[in-house]
C-alpha cells in the first residue's frame, strides 16, 4: 500500500482541517468570493446541490407542501417582537439602511446620505417572521389546515468564523413551515420531516444519522421541541445534518396564527419548522472524501460516469470518439436508482491522464478510459472511484467487454450508493463508545492521545434549567457538547453520569461542527 | 354574450391595470408582503415559475451552459470601477452597512454603530462585475474558453414604481454568462440565448414574440449590440421579455478577462450576457389572461387538469373518490408536450362550485366536475378553460364517456397550447400597424381615441448619437419608444419619418411596460 501516491497532497490523517479546504478546491466544488464569508459555488458543487434539490423536493413535494417565495428583506419591527418573546434571539444580521450610492468626489462611491431609509431592512437569517405574518392572512378556518409551505432561498447570518459549506455568512437552503389545527398533527409533520431528512441523508447521501431530539439548552429559540440528524464526520465529530422543530402555540400568537374551529371557535395555531441546507455537502465531503479527494454517492452525482476518450491528435480519434459517442449514447438509455444514468463524454482538450485526476478528485463514481485499441477491440477500461487502487499502488483501472460492461453498469452504480453507505456506517458504529460510567471516566477518554475519539453514549437523567447548565458547562470544559436523545432506543438503565439520579434516556455526546 | 357572468368583477376593457391587479389575486399568484416593493409569490404564482425554471434549465443545460452559485453581496468597491467605465451606471441599490443589531433601549432594534462595516456591502442588482472577477480567475488559456456559465437568483433594483411580477424591488431571474475567445464565437453565444428565449416565449410560454435588436440608446450599460424579445400586452403596450447582449472586451478589460491564445498571446475574451426573470409571468398573465382570470397554457401549467367531486358528505362519496381517483392515475400515466399529465384530485372540503371558480381565475387548463352519477355511469362532465363559455351565457361543460375523454386529453391539452399561442399571435398580428409615413401621421394615430393602439412599424435610418436622441425626445413627447429591429426582416425601403433619409431598416415603436 506505502506505494500508493494520493491525488492530494495534505491526507486526512496529516491535517483534516486542510484535507476539507483542498478537496472543496481540488474537486473544484467552491472558492472565496473576495467577499467576507461568501462563497462562488462552481459548477461541481451546485451541480451537487441541484441534485439535492431535485431529490428532495420531489419528497416535499409528495407530503403535500407547496413551495412559495417569501422576500429577501424583512423590516426591524418584525424582529423587535420576534426579540420580546424569544430569548436567545441572535443579532448578528446584515442591515440594509440606504437604498442609493452617489460618488464620494474621489473616484468611489458611498451610500447617499439623503436616500437612509426611514426602517432599515434586514437581510433574512430565516423567514420565520415573514412567513408568520403571511400565515396569519392566509388561515381563517380550520378548512384551510394544515397549511404546508416551503421555501427554497438563500439566507445570510453574520458569522464571525466561516468554513466553506459549513458555515458561510450566506447560503442556500430549504425551510419548511407548517400550521396544524392541534399538537399530534403539528407533531406528526416534525416527525414526518425529520424521517424524510433520515431517510434523505442515508439513501441519496449514504451519510448515516442518528435521528433524535435537542437537549433543552440546543433548542431552537422559541421551540418546544427540537429534532436533528446528526451525522458523524471520518475525524469523529459531530455534524447536525437537518433539524426540525416543533413550535407549540408561541409563533402563532407572536404572528397571529389563529383558525375558526369546527364549533366556530378562534383558536392558536400550532406549528413547526424544519431545514436543511448546503450544510449537507460539508458532510458529504467529511463523509465520503478519501486522499484522492471526493467521492460523490451516485444519487447526487452530477455525472455518474465519465468517459474519457484517449485522443492522439491524430485520424484514428475520429473512430475513437464514434465509439465512445456510441458507448454514451448507449448508457443513457439505462436507468440506475430510479433515474437515467447521468453520463459525460469528455472531449475537452487535455490529457487523458490530467483528466482522469481531475475528475478521480471530483469523485466522479464511474470512470473509463478508452485508447484507440479498446475501440478497435470492443473494449473498454473502467475503475470505480470507490475502489480506486490495487494492492500494488497502481490504479484499478479493469479492462471488459463493451457489452459486459454495459450490462453491470447500472449494477456498479447501485453497489457504489450502497458500499459507500455501509463503510460509512461501520466506521460511524465503531467509534460510538459505551460504558463509560463517570464524568472523570469521560474525561479521561477524551484526555487520551487519541486524534479522532468518536462519540459517547451516555445514560442521563434528562436534567433541566439550572441542573442542565451545569451539565452543559462541564461538558463544555472537555469541549464536548450533547448531539442528541435518539428516537426509538431502549430505555436506559443504570444511573446519570452528571446528577448520580436515575438514568431516564440515552444522549450522544460529541465534540461538533 | 351579454348573459355572461364573467368570474372577475373588473374586466380588461374596464380597467386593465386593475383587472391586472385582481388576476394576481384571485389566481392567488402572488400578493403584497408588508416589505416594500418586495412580493410573497404563492403556491400558483411560484409554481408557474417553477415550470419555466425547469424548462429553461434543460434547454441551457443542452447547450453546455453550467450553473454556478456568486455571491448575494457585492462590495461597493466592484461598483465604483464599473460607475468609471460605464455611462447610464445605475445608482439606486440597496446597501449593506452595519451587521447587528442593538436594543434602542425603548423596546426596539436599531443597527448597533459599533458593528459598522468597513466597506459597505451592496445586494446585487446582477452579478456582472462578480463574475467577471470569477471569470478572470478562472480563464487563463484558450482552452478553458468558451466558459459557459449561468446563475439562478434573486437581485435587487430599487424602484420607486413597483407593480407585482413586472417590476419589483426584489425578483427571481436567470443571468448567463459567458467568455469567448472571439468576437464571431461571442455572437453567435448571443444570438443562440436570444433564439433560445424565442423558443421558449412562443413554446411553453405560448407567447408570440418579435426578437431583434434594440436601438443605440436602450443597450444596456456598456453593451456593444443589446438584443429583445418583445411581447404585445392584450392592451396593446410592449413588454420586453428577455435580453441578450454582446459585451465586446469592454467588460472583460474591465475584469482582467484574459486568456493565453494558441499562438501564446494574451488576449482579452469577448463576452455576453442574457437574462429573463419573473417578468415573464407578467407577461403571460398579459397575453392569456381573460375576463375570469388567468389561462395557463398547458406546458407551464402547475397542474394541467383538475379534478372536484362533487362531494355530498354522504355514503356516496366513497364510490365517487375511488372512481374519481382512477381517473387520476389513468391521466397521471399519460403524457402531453413531452411529459407526464400533472393532474390533482381535489378533495378538500367546500362546495364544488366554489372551487370550480377558484380553478377557473387560476387558469387550469381543463377542469373536470364528477358527480354521483357521473361516477355510477363511467362519465365525465369537462371543460376548456380556454372556452369556457357557451353562446347562451352557460359555463361549456361537456359531458362524455371515461374512455373517450382518456383517449381525447392529451390532444386537447396540446391544443390548448396551441390555440393560446395563435390567438395571441392573430391578435398581436392585427394591431401592428405600417404604413405611417411622416412624424405627424405617428402622432395622429397614437392621438386618436385607441384605448389599445398596439405597435407601429416604422422605416428609419438608423441614426446615432444626437439625432438618435432627437429621435427618442419626439417619441417620448408621444409616449412611445423603440422597441427593436426585427432580425431577419426584408430590407427597408422608402424613407426614415424621423431623419427624412433613406430608409435602412424597419423598426417598432410602441407604448410599453
Amino acid at each position: 500500500m506505502s506505494a500508493i501516491r494520493h491525488a492530494l497532497s495534505v491526507t486526512r490523517e496529516g491535517d483534516f482541517a486542510q484535507w476539507y479546504q483542498d478537496v472543496i478546491a481540488e474537486a473544484e466544488m467552491a472558492e472565496e468570493s473576495g467577499v467576507r464569508g461568501c462563497m462562488v459555488i462552481k459548477p461541481w458543487g451546485y451541480g451537487i446541490w441541484e441534485r439535492i434539490q431535485k431529490l428532495m423536493d420531489a419528497e416535499i413535494k409528495a407530503a403535500g407542501v407547496e413551495n412559495c417565495y417569501f422576500p429577501l428583506f424583512i423590516p426591524l419591527s418584525y424582529f423587535a417582537k420576534e426579540a420580546e418573546h424569544v430569548e436567545g434571539f441572535a443579532k448578528e444580521m446584515a442591515v440594509v439602511t440606504h437604498h442609493r450610492l452617489i460618488g464620494d468626489g474621489k473616484g468611489g462611491l458611498v451610500p447617499d446620505p439623503e436616500a437612509k431609509l426611514e426602517e432599515p431592512l434586514v437581510v433574512r437569517p430565516t423567514s420565520e417572521t415573514v412567513i408568520g405574518a403571511a400565515m396569519a392572512r392566509w388561515v381563517q378556518s380550520w378548512r384551510d389546515l394544515p397549511l404546508l409551505t416551503n421555501q427554497w432561498a438563500n439566507v445570510v447570518r453574520w458569522e464571525m468564523r466561516t468554513r466553506m459549506f459549513l458555515r458561510t455568512t450566506e447560503f442556500l437552503w430549504q425551510e419548511g413551515h407548517t400550521a396544524h389545527a392541534n399538537r399530534d398533527d403539528a407533531m406528526a409533520e416534525t416527525l414526518r420531516a425529520l424521517e424524510m431528512y433520515r431517510a434523505f441523508a442515508e439513501g441519496p447521501l449514504a451519510i448515516p444519522v442518528i435521528t433524535g431530539e435537542k437537549p433543552e439548552n440546543e433548542r431552537f429559540p422559541g421551540a418546544v421541541a427540537t429534532y436533528s440528524i446528526e451525522a458523524m464526520m471520518q475525524d469523529g465529530k459531530a455534524l447536525q445534518a437537518g433539524t426540525s422543530h416543533y413550535l407549540g402555540t408561541g409563533f402563532a400568537e407572536a404572528a397571529g396564527i389563529r383558525y375558526q374551529d369546527r364549533e366556530g371557535q378562534q383558536a392558536l395555531c400550532h406549528t413547526t419548522s424544519w431545514g436543511v441546507s448546503t450544510r449537507l455537502i460539508g458532510g458529504l465531503i467529511m463523509t465520503h472524501g478519501d486522499d484522492d479527494g471526493l467521492r460523490v454517492p451516485p444519487q447526487v452525482a452530477p455525472q455518474q460516469v465519465v468517459i474519457l476518450p484517449m485522443l492522439r491528435d491524430n485520424d484514428e480519434d475520429a473512430a475513437l470518439l464514434a465509439y465512445c459517442e456510441e458507448l454514451r449514447a448507449a448508457l443513457a438509455k439505462q436507468w440506475a436508482l430510479g433515474e437515467p444514468v447521468r453520463v459525460l463524454l469528455d472531449k475537452r482538450p487535455g490529457k487523458a491522464t490530467q483528466k482522469r485526476w481531475a475528475w478521480v478528485k471530483k469523485g466522479v463514481p464511474l470512470i473509463l478510459e478508452i485508447g484507440g485499441r479498446d475501440a478497435a477491440g470492443g473494449q473498454v477500461s473502467v475503475v470505480r472511484r470507490d475502489r480506486l487502487w490495487r494492492d500494488d499502488g497502481k490504479v484499478n483501472f479493469v479492462g471488459q467487454g463493451r457489452d459486459a460492461f454495459l450490462a453491470a453498469a447500472v449494477g456498479e452504480l447501485e453497489d457504489i450508493q450502497r458500499s459507500l453507505f455501509e463503510e460509512a456506517r461501520a466506521r460511524r458504529d465503531a467509534q460510538i463508545h459505551t460504558g463509560i460510567e463517570s464524568l472523570e471516566a469521560l474525561a479521561a477518554f477524551y484526555a487520551e492521545d487519541k486524534r479522532y475519539p468518536g462519540w459517547v453514549e451516555l445514560n442521563w437523567s434528562r436534567p433541566t434549567g439550572a441542573e442542565l447548565e451545569d451539565v452543559v458547562t462541564k461538558l463544555k470544559a472537555l469541549k464536548l457538547t450533547i448531539r442528541n436523545t435518539p428516537l426509538g432506543a431502549q430505555a436506559a438503565t443504570g444511573t446519570c453520569i452528571f446528577t448520580g439520579q436515575p438514568a431516564v434516556e440515552r444522549i450522544y455526546g460529541a465534540r461538533s461542527y
